[in-house]
C-alpha cells in the first residue's frame, strides 16, 4: 500500500512539473560564483548578472530560487536534477536560499554568511569595480578573533580585529583605530566576511591611498540579562555602554592604539549608522570621524529635522560639530528603497541649514547592500586620519 | 487543473505520511544544541545523546534526519512542521545533514562547519568532559586569519594562527610553535572551528598545563597548478614543500617565534597524522615533536611494517630517532572502526620493535570525530617544549 501511494504521487507530481515547466531565459555564459564551495559548479552567474542555481531532489514537488526577494520557479529534468534562473541581479554581493516543497534552505553549493537573521547562502555578482575589494598580490593584515567576556551584558561575545600590513613587525608604531558596524540581522562576521574590510584595506594601504590604521568589527547587539524582552517590549539596547567601557579598553589595552579621539573613528551601515551617530555624538572626547553608510539617526522618519532636539540637541551649535568633527560622511547607493533615500535627505537637509560640512557620496546602481558598503568604505576610509 | 493536481497530491501524501508516522523514543530533556544559530530552537539533544531535528516544508513527502551514517524519517504535523529523533549518538561533535525530498541540505537550524568535503550541519552531543574545551572567564588568545600567496601552488591560501593570552603585550617574548593539520575532506577551519584549539590551549595556559605557544592551523591540500588531476591520476600533493619553503618562514617572519626545531612541534589528524609524520621524518632537522590523532604514515595498511624501507627507512635506527624526537605521541578513539585500529596498531608494534619511545593515549567511547581530536590536543600538547 505504502508502495502503491508513493508510485502515485510522483505520477501526479511529474504532471505538475510539465504544467509550470519553463526554459532558460538568460545569455548562455554562466559562471559558478565566486563565493562557492570548494569544487562546487552550482549556483552559477552569466554576464547580465542573472543567477543559475541547480539542486538534485528527485522526489520534490516544486523547487525554488529566492533572490531579491522573488521566488522563481526551478525545472527538474529526468535525473532528478531541478535547474532555475533568476532575473539580473544588482552588482556585488546577495543574500538567497532555495525553497524545498515548502522549506527555505541554504543552497549545499556556497559559502554561507549571517544576514537576514540567519547563517545562509551568498553569491557574488561580479561588479565592474571589484578590483578595489579583490585578493591580490600585496601585502596583507591579518583579521583576529577576539573573545571577550561582557560584564554588561553578563555573556562572551567576540569582535574581530583587523591589523594593517607591518604590525606585527613594526614593534613600536601605534596606529588609528576605526570602529566599523554591521547592519541589522547581521553580525561581527559581516564586515571582514562578505564585507571585506580587510581586503578593501589591504588595497588602499598597498596603493598609499588610506593610512595604516586597526578596524575593530564588533556585534551591534548588545543587551542586559536581566532585560527580558517581554513579548510587549523590545529590549534596550546597551551597545553604546559596551562599546565605550568595554569594547575600547580592551582594545586599547590589547593592541597597538593611539588611544586618543583624534586618531579614533566610527562608522557603521543602516543600523550600525544610526547607532554609531548616537555613540559618537553623545562621546565627542572618544571619536573625532564618523561614517554613515545608507543610515541616519532619524531612521526611519523622512520629515524635517528640529535641531534644538534631536539626539539631546548634539547638532543645535554647528559650529562646534565642525570644529569637534575631521570627518563626516554619508554615503547611500542610488537604488536604496525608502525609508532610506527619505531619512538620509531629511538629516543631509538639517546639516545644511545648521552650516555642518560632510561629505556625500551615493553608489551608482546598488541598493540596500553590501556593494553599497564595500563602495562606502573604500571611499570613507580614504579620508581618515590625515594628519 | 493545476491547483486540483496539487490538492491530489497533497491528499496522497497525507495518507504516505501516516503509514510511516511514529512517535518519540527518547527521554523527554531535549536542549538546543550549543551550535545553533542564535536564537534557532532546533536542533536538540536529549540527555541520551538523541537529536531531534525540526524543519517546516508543508509540500514535501518525505524528510530526513541524517546522521552517523542513518537516514530517519521524520513526521509531519498538521502545521507541515516535521521532527524526527536520531538514536543516541556519542558524545561531542558530529556533523549532519537533511534530506528532502532526495536533497541533502544543511539543517537551517545550526551553524555550519566544513567537513566532509561541504560546509554543513554540525551538533555537540554534550560530552562529561567538556569542560576543557569550554569558553570560560579566563584570558583568551587571538586566532588570526593569515591570508598569503604561495608559489609553489600558484594561489591565495589561508591559515589560521592562534597566539596565546599575553602575546601582545609581552613584546619581548618569542614562543614555541605547532603546527596542526585537520583531516581529509576538512580544511584549515577545522581545529578553530569544530576542534576549540584555542579553548583548549586557553584553559590548558590558564590552569598552567601547558606552555604558552603559537599554534599554525594550514590546509593540507596542496597541488601545484600545472598537475591537472586527469581521472585516472590523483594528483601529487606538494603540501611538504608548502610547510618547508613557504609556511614557516611566513609564520617566522611574522610572528615571534622560537625559530628552531627544538621549539617546534607539528601534529595532525588523520590524513593531517599521516601527512605530519611523513613532513617530521623527513625534516628532523626542523622539528623536534610529533603527535598522530587516528593515524599513522602506514595508513590503511594493518600489515606488519618492515623499518629498513618504511618511510625510507627513517625508523630503522631507532637509537636515533629517540634521540632527535622528544615528543612522540599517538592517540586513537576505542571506537574508531578499521582501518584505524589496525594500522595505528601494527605502527605501534614497529615502534616497539625499534625500541623507540612513544606516548599513547586512547579516548574512552569515541570514534573517528573531533571528540577525540580534541582530547587528544589536549593530552599531546601538555607534554610540549618541557625544556
Amino acid at each position: 500500500m505504502k508502495h502503491f501511494l508513493w508510485i502515485l504521487a510522483l505520477v501526479v507530481l511529474s504532471t505538475v512539473e510539465l504544467v509550470v515547466a519553463q526554459s532558460s531565459q538568460g545569455i548562455d555564459d554562466f559562471k559558478p560564483s565566486e563565493v562557492n564551495q570548494p569544487g562546487k559548479a552550482f549556483p552559477q552567474v552569466n554576464s547580465e548578472g542573472r543567477v543559475r542555481a541547480q539542486i538534485s531532489a528527485p522526489e520534490a514537488k516544486l523547487v525554488q530560487l529566492d533572490i531579491g526577494g522573488v521566488k522563481y520557479d526551478m525545472v527538474k529534468d529526468e535525473n532528478g536534477l531541478w535547474t532555475g534562473e533568476s532575473e539580473p541581479q544588482d552588482e556585488g554581493f546577495h543574500y538567497y536560499q532555495l525553497n524545498i516543497d515548502g522549506a527555505s534552505v541554504p543552497d549545499p553549493g556556497t559559502k554561507y554568511f549571517y544576514g537576514a537573521g540567519r547563517w545562509g547562502s551568498g553569491i557574488e555578482i561580479p561588479a565592474h569595480d571589484r578590483d578595489f575589494y579583490a585578493m591580490k598580490e600585496v601585502p596583507h593584515g591579518l583579521v583576529s578573533e577576539v573573545n571577550y567576556f561582557s560584564k554588561l551584558t553578563q555573556s562572551f561575545r567576540r569582535c574581530f580585529v583587523y591589523t594593517p600590513p607591518g604590525y606585527e613587525t613594526n614593534a613600536d608604531k601605534r596606529y588609528p583605530v576605526l570602529y566599523l558596524q554591521h547592519g541589522s540581522f547581521e553580525d561581527e562576521t559581516g564586515w571582514p566576511g562578505q564585507g571585506k574590510a580587510n581586503l578593501i584595506l589591504d588595497n588602499l594601504i598597498a596603493a598609499r591611498k588610506a593610512v595604516p590604521m586597526i578596524i575593530v568589527m564588533d556585534n551591534g547587539y548588545a543587551f542586559q540579562p536581566n532585560d527580558k524582552a517581554a513579548a510587549h517590549a523590545r529590549p534596550v539596547s546597551v551597545f553604546e555602554e559596551v562599546m565605550i567601557t568595554e569594547i575600547i579598553p580592551i582594545i586599547d589595552a590589547r593592541f597597538r592604539t593611539l588611544p586618543d579621539r583624534k586618531h579614533r573613528a566610527i562608522a557603521g551601515l543602516s543600523m550600525g549608522a544610526n547607532q554609531t551617530m548616537r555613540i559618537i555624538m553623545n562621546n565627542l572626547d572618544k571619536f573625532s570621524s564618523y561614517g554613515g553608510f545608507s543610515g541616519t539617526s532619524n531612521y526611519p522618519s523622512a520629515s524635517e529635522i528640529d535641531p534644538a532636539t534631536f539626539l539631546n540637541g548634539q547638532f543645535n551649535d554647528g559650529k562646534n560639530v565642525n570644529e569637534q568633527i575631521d570627518v563626516f560622511w554619508l554615503g547611500l547607493g542610488t537604488k536604496e528603497p525608502e525609508p532610506f533615500p527619505g531619512s538620509v535627505g531629511a538629516f543631509r537637509k538639517m546639516l545644511e541649514k545648521q552650516g555642518i560640512g560632510y561629505e556625500y557620496y551615493e553608489s551608482p546602481e546598488t541598493a540596500h547592500e553590501w556593494q553599497t558598503w564595500r563602495r562606502s568604505l573604500y571611499q570613507f576610509s580614504q579620508l581618515l586620519f590625515q594628519d
